[in-house]
């Protein structure tokens, strides 16, 4: 038995040890999958919240796309510091599609497209660092996703079919 | 030939993708040692600034610590939020000496006296969660050093013998 977690006695996310369980699995950490919706925004993706706290000002998320998955083609205002964990990928950022592998850094700026792709046969997780307080994402128009599919590059990147 | 860093051309840690190097290296992330003075506050410990930007509130350091090596006993009001990422070691976190391994979550709260160490035969790397605004850590008076050590797993520890 690991003493190490007694949620219910201290404050969540501020228990001074909370011991790895495998790939992407942390003890007293809870894996939230996202409810997939007629839209198709996202596919076969989970997040886990690593460091969030009152007194913090930034947090660590951890998220883990299923082969064949995908995040949500999205942007905002706040920005996203990213770490390839497990796995390899593709991300768009902006209008570059660029292959990810374990450790590489990914810096998404304000109000930048972006979207993480898992390889077809792996999963791909990642480290997300975001501020606390951040304002909420778009996705894009019709017309957007149109103008962005116009590159050849990130068309086959939202087939699923990304090759540098 | 990498064309991904043109460090001269973009903001500092903005540039979209910073690949892997091999363990604990990233292109275009300086590895900053800590010039070590007679005063023995800590050995062997380099410094990475992954992600930082005025548009971030939170800021992700790694640091590596040589075998053997170990960061600053200190406390400070602003909170870490640490993940290991390679190699094996202890951490002091309060009273609480803790083995800890790749993936282990370590969180430090407001005035905690902590400090890491390096196993002897392996460096250990960490990732390291922050405010970008935060206040100067101190380091323990004579007498709060001699508190400390009062706890022989504490005393064991700052001698560089830990063992749960």
């Amino acid at each position: 038995m690991d003493t190490d977690i007694a949620p219910d006695k201290v404050r969540k996310n501020r228990y001074p040890l909370r011991r790895s369980e495998g790939q992407g699995r942390w003890a007293g950490v809870e894996v939230m999958p996202y409810k997939e919706d007629e839209r198709a925004l996202f596919k076969s993706i989970t997040r886990q919240v690593l460091f969030s706290d009152p007194e913090m000002q930034g947090e660590l998320r951890y998220f883990e796309v299923a082969p064949g998955g995908y995040s949500t083609l999205e942007r905002h205002e706040h920005m996203h510091g990213v770490m390839v964990l497990h796995g390899h990928g593709h991300c768009l950022v902006g209008r570059r599609v660029r292959r990810i592998a374990p450790y590489d850094l990914v810096t998404v700026p304000p109000w930048t497209w972006h979207q993480f792709r898992a390889g077809a046969d792996e999963p791909l997780g990642f480290l997300c660092l975001v501020n606390a307080q951040r304002d909420r994402p778009l996705v894009p128009s019709k017309a957007e996703l149109a103008e962005l599919r116009r590159d050849p590059a990130i068309d086959a990147f939202l087939r699923g079919a990304a090759a540098e």
